[in-house]
């Protein structure tokens, strides 16, 4: 029996994602984007935003782990985190774990979307959106970043939806905000990304961050990780001003996680350099297929 | 953009009708049957029962008047009517608007559907399931017919749901119920049924319920009307014991629709003949494919 | 097991039919249109054209004695027949079953299809494209008319696909040519037009086409059938200049049915008046909802 | 337009995959399954078994070098290899990249299936299926390999479908097979097999498989790779009597990769200890999820 109500995420014109929906808790427009939460069979509840999944809950620790681990590890002792984006609450909720941090500041543009999550998907934030280490606001990353005092953050954290064509996060990924982005890190302070699919297929979004970071900052290192219900490997990149994420050795990480007992499921101290470990197709891509993002060039995702 | 939610009626294994829904009013069970009621961009509500489109506000109107004002035209003077089924209260509102019904009695199974429709449709039913001439039975047909008192109605309408395995209308289409049905009309009644597709594929429930009826009826007519939410010509049958449906002359139609003041946007005087006349491939198959349905061997719908 | 390959009509953006594929027969495209031939387990094989159903095995009976009969049997003695478009050569065959033909002109733009017609479609054209009686023509249906001598026809057929943005056949549904065609007409001929969609949800198209008709020839008729490959029921208009379609007696009909020995499924003596009998919705529809369409300002049909 | 042929791979009765089709290559059923090679606009051409996808051209080899490579380098010099399965030839082209290889004997059950893919995917094999050093068998995997000389194989790979209900490869994933399978391995071989999804929904697969070989070899290990056509992290499994694949060094991988010359576009050195780095939620399914798989327990795949 396939009747019944289903989500589709036309992931490109060619290829569909059609997920049986068991119950519909949202389904609207914010002000920015069309948001529709969902509870499925096999993945739990699932955010979509703009028609495309988001994060689910069966594998949404897959991403937010990778998203956030290997940065916060890399940094001996991070105090103050920026996450940009974010809604969920869920890259809030493993910025806390590390204890160090004092606070943890999320910026992100679409206040009815955060409530949502606030109210709906409890099973991300857990509470950590009204943590007293966190602080909320609501506004353009970009205009926030920029309005900071330098040397504000040890770890800044691009969360942020894909550029598509009239979405708010095209201004989110130029040369030209992030010379001011590094300028906000301190001098020892890195800063990681969510950098899009790492398939042989649409590299080229991952293969243009990665260039245009390594104008600005000296190490620049791609990672990933394999997020199932993004039906695609996932790229980060980590750019640091001192600290090398492929630097440590296997006891120093392991000393790092006890310390500071980190409990999770996708990160470990073995994973942390396999995730750096990136097949030759990738490699080429990274050399080839990238370009710099500039404000008056921006890079517009594709399908 | 063919990204959001859609919703599918599976209707055979080999074709599938999905509908974008612009909102989710209810979906959930009843005690009966799985119940889906959307907001669709082009057919506005919809109400789907285990998965299959029953009826939508852009075109419920033809399924309704073609369902009730046939039968009730061809009474002179139709006072008492029972609805079987008929959950939407829609088939009750076309009813009422016959002048000279003094009562008009509606048994669903369905107590939580009926509810729903009340709560939900309001399209539908026009407030006619609250109306004074009309009363509310929730319980199973069969059992309520056989309880009724012989000559109680005047013209008894099967507004069922078709004969799924397992589902509640199976045992309300075999000849022994129609038997005990017949002796609960009046001398001059009229029995009418929604009869099922009319189309070149699946004509088989038709062709049974037109050979059943004709052991219990001496008067046997199908009729056929075009809903489009149902993809379908949709088939219907009266069985009437003294009047003929065809033998009104237009001049008569014209008279009895203007004396009853009888505002329709599908049924009309024209319309009235027009609908009795059913093609050869149509009439082959009612000769050819019925079969006698028995409580001993009931219909079931096979996709 | 919903798993294999699915032939998608998208219908509109808000409704998609799924039909399971048993064999692709053709797929791709032609000078003029995309061209998909596949069989089905329900209809039998399928003709679509520029991704919407056009022609199935199990109904296109139906389509096709509609769109032929009522003119033809309207017509004492139709002779010589102009059929634009066409393709299937099913117009055809239904034309040749008329005696009287002497010969049945088909003008098609797009011979790669007639030609993929005649070899993957014998069931719809019944080897009547190679008859004595017919004559097929490639080219633009518009400048054959018009080169045409006047008088030179008895029934003029348009079988053609609706208008879309870019198609082919934009310019054959305005005022501007149906006075052309029209003078080709003998004095007592007659035209008639596959005229779309007569649902209460789309119907603007053959209101249109109803209103531009009426600007060249005494009498116009819309009459509609139930297609239900379609999935809508579907209107056809008769232009005459003499004869009147509606007003032909049933033994009058029976009488031509029987000396012209047509073997029909769907059209029949009683069916001809029926199908002139459309409902209160339809007409309002044909008041109100059409404009005259000019070739400077084309009827540009949109889903 | 989302109109038009699509293939659709119902992965669960709650998760579907739709591809658009360009073109059908091949549909239709060998003796032992339905196969359908379809060509697709963003993976090129795609083979799907039993409704299923099991290879696409744009990244079959991530699959095929991710199966061979880690098995095939961890032996000093493998010289006689037994592919089980391997139907498309790209395991055997992989396979034969490595000098040492004497003979590669393919045995597949399906020789429809073989003629197909050496005919319409050549992409894959690459003219392998017919190099002096392959030998290709038909006939069941377990006949042969119990009939099978003891000592006769260095490595064997087990390229096989899941085990479905009452597929061909149901009774190859027992334990009584695989000691069978392991006395006809020599004294330093190893056998190497896909294992399914390693996903945290559905990875029960991977753990009984994982249990049932440890009961065999003395060296068991996991390791992963994520195929973007799979939609999913995929698990494999090294099962060895004597070379531990973890306990090569970087320089020793690299130096056996330079010796053997081996082009690859997914494993590298690098990437060879990085995919033995599973993360812990796999781990703790392991320990806890598995099941030994008997001939009078057989592990059937569920969706």
């Amino acid at each position: 029996m396939g009747s019944g109500i289903w989500i589709v995420d036309r992931h490109t014109d060619h290829l569909e994602f059609h997920y049986r929906v068991q119950e519909v808790l949202f389904s609207g427009h914010t002000t920015y984007q069309r948001v529709d939460i969902v509870r499925t069979a096999s993945l739990g509840k699932v955010l979509f935003l703009d028609g495309r999944i988001q994060s689910a809950e069966s594998d949404e620790f897959i991403y937010h782990e990778s998203l956030v681990h290997p940065a916060l590890v890399t940094h001996p002792q991070p105090q103050r985190v920026l996450i940009m984006g974010g809604g969920e609450g869920a890259t809030l909720r493993e910025v806390l774990r590390h204890p160090s941090v004092q606070k943890a500041v999320m910026v992100d543009i679409d206040r009815q979307l955060v409530d949502l999550c606030d109210r709906l998907l409890p099973e991300w934030h857990q509470g950590t959106l009204h943590n007293p280490r966190a602080e909320l606001q609501h506004g353009d990353a970009r205009a926030f970043v920029e309005q900071a005092p330098h040397n504000a953050y040890d770890v800044i954290i691009s969360d942020l939806t894909e550029p598509i064509e009239g979405g708010p996060s095209v201004m989110l990924f130029t040369v030209e905000f992030y010379d001011q982005l590094a300028s906000r890190l301190t001098s020892d302070g890195l800063f990681v990304a969510q950098a899009g699919s790492a398939d042989p297929v649409y590299p080229d979004f991952v293969a243009s961050l990665y260039q245009t970071l390594q104008e600005v900052f000296p190490r620049v290192h791609v990672y990933w990780a394999f997020i199932p219900s993004f039906q695609l490997p996932w790229a980060f990149i980590i750019a640091s001003k001192r600290y090398d994420p492929t630097a440590l050795s296997l006891p120093e990480l392991e000393q790092r996680l006890g310390e500071r007992q980190l409990q999770t499921r996708y990160y470990s101290a073995r994973l942390h350099p396999a995730m750096f470990a990136i097949p030759p197709y990738l490699e080429d891509v990274l050399r080839q297929r990238g370009r710099l993002i500039r404000d008056q060039h921006a890079f517009i995702w594709q399908a």
